[in-house]
Parts: structure tokens; sequence; C-alpha cells
């Protein structure tokens, strides 16, 4: 390494001739390689905006002006550059450099993301403090093509004409959405380049500015207007991004690091909303990142054993289904590869939509296609069903429409962190009318709940945990039950469901190893509505019941359970054990268990203490 | 009425000959004028299509056909003209017509709406429904500009391009929004508005078709070959829909029946997705409405009593904190009047920001502004907070930014329908970390709530009911607690917040009447974190504690109430008043609280039955 070493910051960067720049680009993409080689995390996105982030940070200040990157997991390169390089190898572990943009991190970070298409919004908001507080700093939002798809962005860039500010949108359009680009905007994206302004405008800036290139606010502006009508006159036909009030200049070669640097400069002191459209390759630098850019958009860390996951199970399921079910349709927003259905596109090709970087409309056409007649399945992470909470009521529930919400990666979900975890479907899915919701913690519940589901003339949701499924049945059949009975006990029950099960068959034999009370096991595979029939008999039987919850515990089954407790008198003493009001840091799923006490060794101190 | 009867049904509408249809259309506004004057509901909108859901009936099936309605408040004429004159004047009343469209309530509605914007994604998956099943239906949209806007419609109008189906949209332009059309895009629109495409279509179909004019697959291909081309030829320059993959035609007349008929029939005809733009006036018909388009989109009921609201409380302390700490700004989308803040946008302009129907987009542009060190305030009806849950979670709480969400309508809030309740505030609320919560009962403990939230460098929600607020103090200062007593009594505590106040202290008076125990009444002002110090104490002291709450009970505080009797063995009875897992429908909200037994009534009698 002959740049980058502990301490760098992005003042050093300044005092790199910018010859050597891309010299500095090799060692960044070596230190993202090795990293996310051992720590797992987003590789291709990374590799493919280390020139464009060099750029920003010689032209921007990342401490006065404020760079907001959109979603995040292109950061690495920036972290890197700002005053994490000591750090980086911590990437994504305890403690450790978080995989996204975190404020607390790092006063060059400015908004946290993990979520897709929030930048422009912030952004704005950035800009109107920054006007009514009369700072000076610019305002960046740094974008890719497959987030400027969704509603939000759309929203924000919509808004720009009305707030009258300065405002630099970069986006950084490699062509891909974390698979492929979805929609008709792709196509408008596509006509802008392949216009041949960018080529065009390398010419004239080498030709017109060369070495005696100038700031333009420093004192030419003759050049700089020159320069502008220029652009203006290039940038004809108008385009989209015009008609809404920002200026569109590109589309620009993101690697190359001089080029940037001079759209760069000429945005920063550009007087209105400008959005510089730069092409990018995906996974750039290694090889066979840019020839399979999907499959290394997330790595998995080296070593990791490659067993049967949740994901694998609920997709393989799902094509059975559909084999004897032809009204049987599956969505998905952009995660073909997270939820495995890559199969099945290929297979029912006519019945699989990925809508892109799109949830809300997601819930909302499989709306559609049920009140038409279909069974629609809609695969998405917990955490971002967030984003179709509304959907989920509005246009599901209240129609008590029979579509499958599949849940993956529901409960604390390890190491992406606090935007990502699974912890608000179950306190957000039980108030929702109409709605079932089933937690299974086998393959043959698993198919059990879906095989229900498929014949369910309602809204249902089953949710799963990130990672792997156990390799057995832990659970017995419910025969239409709510809550399962695993095994008898004394004294004490332990209610629980999905990753919960296996901890408390844990609990069961740690007990019986200890000489403390053997626990009762209960499955409570159905969330909502929660069987009170069964509950009540476990109550009247008990005189403890541990209720386990992978999710927030606010507004989780356990309220509920004490609520039952407290109307009908049962005097049963409660255990809580789950996610409190706390935001959930980055770790391994087991180290996030462990610090909110879900494990055997706190369960049973808890109850032996208590008793 | 020479064709409005009781029984009138859309197939009557087909007998109409055609230069009587404007006839028909006096007839609908003049029922619908007089409907809504009684009853209260949407005016504008509806009056603005009644000649273009005429021309729709004339042109498609009802019954087989799928004609979706954004938002809905435009759906009167349709109701009307369908199977529901009869029935018009129970509109909005309690077991009557519903002000939007409901499956149950008609064969001819299609898909339930309310909430913004959701059209054009349920009508995709209509259209893939058909196309899956081999059905033979046109799926018709009929949305208006301002929901175009938000990002849920931007989501579906990409997507149309990826579904190679067809599909017509119906684009109803009275360049309002509920109040004005806001952003970018209206600029595409007027433009498209601008262009002569309309008076020379008109022209041409006057001269090649005429008399004479005939169903395009009647057999004369050739003619219709013709139109298209010339409308091919007319449509350049290429728009915004073109690039998405959408026909664009128009602009025309929507309150031309003839020449909306034959655009519509084209339409039916066509092979591709197409947007037929028109353009109408808001509240076409009553001249006071077309002149004041904003005060006439919602008319209260004639002889309501004008007093004192929750909203108009909230707006004049916002503003009297708005001058005293500059840093407070604050956002509306699209229902400045609603929530009153005209006074705000006024003595403020700089620091009011009207982002439209865009939700998701003014909470994350919020978070940007507390982010930049700003404090906004957002304004936002509680049912419309669902469209920007995840905003809310991660972009403000995981941040805890400073941002105050004021949540109008919270609770029942009457005869908007299932869609417009404020049912899941506190039960969404409740479990996302960071964010406290408030429900406040008077002026009095509004401001208290308001003045803490000005000076909480974290997130705060505060939420009010729909409607008056009461005339005098009901309830003491808090001193900082979130459990205010109220009132002392014997045996059973009443616990509950907001609009659950007076219905506490009318027990209280019930009980007094009728020689029952006399309850002690709290005020459970902080919803979150609840304050279980305070909360000990009164289950020490009292055998029952009953928790009333105007939301769903799930996720609500008598859950979380009754999880702490259970955990900490207090063993106080426990009664619950609150909203069920059910779908709230229309009615006053006195009648929905005495569906749910939210009145003194009920809970006397409950207690004297349980004791």
């Amino acid at each position: 390494m002959d740049f980058l070493r502990p301490g760098f910051t992005h003042k050093d960067l300044l005092n790199i001739d910018d010859e050597k720049l891309p010299l500095l680009a090799d060692e960044v993409r070596a230190v993202i390689v090795d990293t996310v080689k051992k720590n797992g995390g987003h590789l291709g996105s990374s590799l493919g905006v280390v020139e464009l982030t060099i750029a920003m940070l010689k032209v921007f200040d990342p401490l006065n002006d404020r760079i907001i990157f959109d979603v995040g997991h292109q950061s690495y390169p920036y972290k890197i550059l700002t005053d994490r390089f000591g750090q980086f190898h911590t990437l994504r572990m305890k403690d450790g450099i978080s995989g996204f943009p975190r404020r607390n991190e790092s006063p060059c970070d400015h908004f946290n993301t993990g979520h897709s298409s929030t930048s422009l919004s912030a952004a704005l908001g950035y800009a109107k403090a920054r006007d009514l507080l009369g700072e000076n700093r610019n305002v960046i939002a740094f974008i890719g093509d497959a987030s400027l798809i969704n509603g939000l962005a759309f929203e924000a860039l919509n808004y720009v004409h009305e707030t009258h500010t300065r405002l630099i949108i970069i986006l950084n359009d490699n062509r891909h959405s974390i698979s492929n680009r979805v929609g008709g905007f792709s196509t408008v994206l596509a006509e802008l380049s392949a216009n041949t302004l960018y080529r065009r405008t390398k010419t004239f800036f080498r030709r017109h500015f060369g070495a005696e290139y100038r700031h333009p606010y420093s004192g030419n502006t003759s050049l700089l207007a020159r320069a502008r009508n220029f652009l203006k006159a290039l940038a004809r036909p108008i385009n989209i991004f015009d008609k809404l009030g920002i200026k569109y200049w590109g589309p620009f070669d993101g690697h190359d690091i001089p080029g940037a640097i001079r759209m760069m400069t000429l945005a920063k002191n550009y007087y209105r909303p400008v959005i510089l459209h730069f092409n990018t390759v995906k996974g750039k630098g290694l090889p066979e990142a840019e020839a399979n850019p999907t499959k290394y958009h997330q790595v998995s860390p080296a070593g990791e054993v490659k067993a049967r996951t949740w994901s694998e199970a609920a997709s393989d399921i799902t094509e059975e289904l559909a084999m004897k079910d032809e009204r049987i349709v599956c969505f998905t927003a952009a995660m073909m590869t997270g939820v495995k259905l890559e199969k099945f596109s290929r297979k029912f090709p006519e019945r699989f939509f990925d809508v892109g970087i799109a949830e809300s409309h997601m819930l909302t056409m499989a709306a559609g296609l049920a009140a038409g007649g279909m069974r629609p399945w809609v695969f998405i992470y917990s955490t971002f069903l967030q984003r179709a909470a509304d959907q989920l009521m509005h246009d599901i529930a209240l129609q008590n429409l029979p579509v499958v919400i599949m849940v993956d990666r529901a409960g604390l979900s390890g190491s992406d962190g606090d935007t990502h975890q699974g912890m608000l479907d179950i306190p957000w899915g039980r108030p929702v009318p109409n709605l079932e919701i089933y937690a299974p913690c086998d393959e043959d519940s698993l198919r059990e709940c879906m095989v229900y589901a498929s014949k369910r003339n309602a809204p249902t949701m089953i949710r799963y945990p990130r990672g792997k499924i156990p390799p057995a049945k832990i659970s017995p059949d419910s025969h239409g039950e709510g809550i399962v009975k695993i095994h008898d006990g004394s004294n004490w029950a332990l209610l629980g469901n999905g990753s919960s099960v296996p901890i408390m068959l844990e609990v069961r034999d740690m007990a019986g190893r200890e000489g403390v009370d053997i626990p009762a096991v209960y499955d409570v595979r159905r969330v909502k509505p929660l069987d009170t029939e069964i509950l009540g008999g476990i109550l009247g039987r008990y005189h403890t019941a541990a209720v386990l919850e992978d999710n927030y515990m606010a507004g989780g089954t356990g309220e509920e359970i004490g609520a039952f407790i407290s109307e009908h008198g049962y005097g049963t003493r409660l255990l809580r054990f789950g996610v409190p009001d706390v935001c959930v840091r980055h770790a391994t799923q087991e180290q996030q268990r462990g610090l909110y006490g879900l494990t055997a060794r706190n369960i049973i101190d808890t109850y032996t203490h208590e008793d």
C-alpha cells in the first residue's frame, strides 16, 4: 500500500496528485475485496464507485458538505477514504464498522441508510436546513439507478421544483438493480446513456480548459458561461429531469477520475439543482464480479458452511404448490436471489413478477391480482415489508384478499445492522384485521403453514428467520391448533415460535442437566389469532409462563398473553424474553440473541432467580 | 328528474340518446349537491367527473369490466349511475352508502379505495389476472392529477412496461390536488395540456368520422389504422408516458360527453397500455365550488355547529412556538386545510412545506431537516401516517431525530369509513424505538405536550382526535408524569387518554348516580414510555383496572398494562374497552363508540357484571 495506512483521512487524499489517483483506487479495491471475502458484505456496488468516491472527496468536504449515500451499501470506499481505513477490517462485525453509513460512526456520515431511495428526500431536507440557517455547504445525494425507480425517490424528484434550493444529485448508473433494472424508467436512463453528450463534452473540456482550466468562480465567469451554454445546447432534447426542474448533465464515464472531478466542480458552483449522470460498471476491477454482478452484489464470508436455508425451503414448497394450483403467482421486489425464487422464475416465467425496488406497488398489485381471482404470494424481507405497511392494511387486509405474505429475514437478522432487522412484522401485523400470522419452526411446519395459506381465502402472513432451517422435524403437526405442545413439563411452560423453538428445547435440556424444573415447551405457531383455548389450558396448569420473541416485545405476543392472563384472572407469573425498545446494532444473530437474553442460560437463570 | 328514479341502473343509461346525456349530467349533479349539503362529503371532485363517468358507462360494462377509482371520493356519479341512486341519500351514514368504492356495496365496485394512488397497481394486478385466466374484460384506472405524483403511482407507471398487458388509464386532470398541485411533474402535465392536440383531434374526428362514425372493431380497420397514425403523429414530441411505454392521447375536454365516448372507445380497442388525458373543472356546475375548489373539496353537513377543533388548537399553538423558535418548520401532505395550517403558511411561507400527496417523502425530508439542525413538525392524519410507517422507523426513529409528528384524526374518526380510521398509530408507534407518544385530552394538555416536544431532542408523536376539542380544562397539569390522576375512587380505576377522558368522567358521574363504586380516573397522557412507577401505584391500590382505547386493542396500551400486571404479579383484574379486530365501518364517531362499547353505559355494566 503506497497511500492507505492507518490514520488515513480524506485530507490525505487532497495531497495525492491527480495522476496517481488511479493507484489509490486500486488500493481501495484491494482492501474492499480482501475484507468482504473475509467478513461478507456488499461487493459489486462498492467496487463500482471507487473513482466517483475519490472524485467527490477531491471536490467536496465530507465534514462540512453533506454527502448522502442512497441505500449505503456502496459506501465502503467512502468509509475507507474518510477516516475508517484502520478499522475497516471490522466491517459488519459486532462493535465494528457498519456496512452502511452511520452518523454515530464518523462525522463524515450525515444520514443513516439501509433501505433504498431515501437520499433525495433527506438531501432536500438538508438543503432547506442550510438555506434557512444561512449556512454555506453543498448537499450531495449519491444514488443508483435502481433506487431511482422507487416511489419515494420519485416523490422527492417531483418536489425538487418547489424547494428553490441548490442540490447535487450524482446518479451512479450501473444498469443493474440488485439484479436487473426494472421498468419503463430504465428506457429513459438508457436513452440518456446512449447519446453522445459525454464524448462531446469531454472533447470540449479538453479543448477549452485543458491545463489552464480554472475554478469557474475564480473570476473567469465567461468561461463558466460558455461551458454552461455549451452544456445547455448539448442537453437538448429536453429530458425528464429537465422537465422536473433539475438540470441534467451527462452521461459521463464514472471511472474517469479527472472527468468526474471537473463535472463535480461545475456542479458545485451551479446555481440550480443538477443531476450528474455517470455510467459505472458494477463489480469494476474484479473480473468475476463484473461478469456476474447479481451474484457478487452481496457476498457471504469465506468458509461459511452451506446448508439448506429457510428461503430455499420456502421456495421449493411454493413451487410444489404452484404445480397444483395455477392461480399461484409470485412477487419479489428486486430480491429474487435473496428469497431464492430464481428457479420459480424460470419454471413459471408468466407467473413471476420482479417489480424492482417497489414494495408498495408490489403489495397493491398483488391485491389487484387477488381481487381478479389469482393467488399471489409475495416474498419480502421483514424489514422491507415496513415500506408497504399501508398497502398491507389498506389494500389487502381491509378487502380481506387472499394474498400470502412470505416474510423472510424475520426477527434478529445479523450483520446488516439496525436498518435490516425484522423487528416489526409481528407488532405491526397483529393489529391488522383479517390477517392471520404464522411462524413455523422447521420445514414440516413451514409446509403445513404454506398449505394452509394456499387454501385460505383471506390474507395470511408466514414469517421465517434468516439462515439455516433445522435439519430435522422439531415440532409435531398442529392438526389445526394454534399452539402445539412439544413437551409436557413441571411448574413452568415455555411459549415461543420460529427461531425460539430450538432455544426452548435447549432450555429444557439445560434444566434437565442442572436439576432445575423441566419446563413444558409450546410452539405458538399461529401468532394471530392466538389460540386462547389452548393457552387457557396451559395457564391453568403452570404457575409460570415464559414467552420468547425474536421481535420487539412492544406489541408482541408476550403482551397479548399478559393481557389474557390479567383479563381472565389466571394469576400466572409471566416472564418475557425478547428485543427491548432499542436499535439493534449489527452483530451475528447469535451475538444479538445473547445481547437480549434470548439464550437458554439467561432463561434458566431468570426462572430460578424469580422462582 | 326525467331520468333518475329509484331502480336506475347503468343499463338504463345505455338507452338514453347521446344528445340527452347532458341533461342526465345535470340531474346527477343536482343529486350530489343536495346529498352532500345534507350529509357532508367530497363535492368538487365528484362534480368534475360527471361527464367522464357517463362516458365510461356508455363504453364499458361496469359488471364485466374493472373500473377502479383512485382515492374514490370522485365515485359519487358512478354510484348514482350504477345501482345506488335509490340509496344515495344515505351517503356516509351508518349502514348507508360509503363515500368510497366498496366491493361489498355493489358488484360494480371492484377495488376498495380511500387512500390515494393505488388504482394503477390494482389495475395492473387485475389486468394480469385477466391475462392469466384468459378472460375478456377491460381494466380501467381512473386517476386524478394529484394522485399521479405519489410514489406508489409512479412505481406502477414504471412497471406498466414490464407487464405486457392492456390497460386503460383515464387521467382526470383538474389541475388541483386537494388544494394546489405540487411539484415538477405538474409542469409535465401542464405542457401536455397546453398543446393543441385536443383541438386538432376533435376537428379530425368530426371530419373523418362524423355521423357515420363506426366502432373501430366493426370491420372498418382502415379507419382505425388512419386514426391511430394520426394520433401517433400528433402525440409527438414524445412525452414521459410514451417513454414509460404507455401510449398518451390527449388532452381532451372532460366535459364533452361525445368526445370522451369516442376516445374511450378507441382506447378500449387499442392493443397497448394507453392513457387518456382529460381536462376537467373541479366543482363543475356549482359556481361557488368552481371558484373555490379547495374549500369545496370536502363539505361538512349543513347545520353542523362550528366549534374550536383539535386541528385549530394544534395549529394555533404551533404558531406560538414557531414565533419563539425559528428552527420550527411545518409539513403537510396536501392536507393544509384539513390540519388548519393555512394561517401558518401565510405567516411563515419559508418555513412551510406542502409536499402534495407524498407522505413518505414528507417524513424523510423532515428527517433531513432535523439532521440539518431544524425542528420539523409534520401534520398528518393518523390513517395517512400508515403510508410513511417505514420512514418514521428507518429515517426518523433509528436516527433519533427531533421530528414532531402531529397525528390528526387519531382514533375513531367517523363517516369516511374503514380506510380513514386512526386505528394504528398507537399499535404501530409503540414498538418504534426512541419515539415518545402523547395523547392529550384538552387544550391545556395539548399545549403541555407540544411545548415538551418542542424541547425534546428526539422524535415525538402527539395524537389527537377528529372534531371538537373540550371547551374547558378536564385534566390537571402533568408536572412531567406520564399518568395524571384526575380523580381518586374506590375499588376500580379507569385508565385512558385523549377522547376517552370525557367518557371516563361520564362513567364516574353515572356510577355516582347509580350507586356503583366510584372509579378513580387516570389520564394516560404519555402512551410511550408508559409511566410504570405511577401505574404500579394504581395497580396496588385498586382491584380492577379498566383501560379505554380508541384504537385497535391489539398492540395497544391495554395489552402493555396487562403484561405489566402479569409480570409483576399484581393480580389486578384487567378490563379492556377498545376497537376489536375488525374493519371499522362508516358511521358517526358516537355511533362507532357505541358499536365497540366505548360508552359509559357499557363500562358500568361490564364492571358490575364482572364484579
